[in-house]
């Protein structure tokens, strides 16, 4: 099954690399660009029966390895769902 | 209008990061995980009257800094579509 992991940092964690692009945008012209904020999209290959197992193990490892919980958030899509 | 920019790297192209990460998930028990690659997700809040031109900008934003042509491809949803 296709699993999709968005990992996002939290709202009130400051997110220097997005103010970078925002500036960048800035000098560019694109002056209407007022927020901008990075974060990671994993794209996984999961074998498994049943979408409730695999969206639970998907979790699991999401809390393990792909986010920090001190700073990130994460949100599991499973074959788009 | 809230910008949504899901950068990935090409088909084509070997994702080391990727790979690292399914090397770790397999050491940690997660065998089941057998492809993983990694992008990026730009969230920008982009000031316009309408949907097509705010698109039209992103598109032209995307292309000269957001995503490497070469090496990546881009998509864009505005306000979720």
């Amino acid at each position: 099954m296709k699993v999709t992991v968005i990992v996002r940092l939290k709202p009130a964690i400051l997110d220097p690399q997005g103010k970078t692009i925002q500036h960048s945008l800035e000098q560019m012209g694109f002056s209407e660009v007022k927020d901008v904020r990075i974060g990671k999209i994993i794209e996984l290959n999961v074998e498994g029966e049943d979408e409730p197992t695999v969206r639970a193990r998907a979790e699991e490892f999401s809390h393990k390895l792909l986010a920090n919980p001190l700073m990130e958030s994460f949100e599991i899509a499973v074959d788009g769902r």
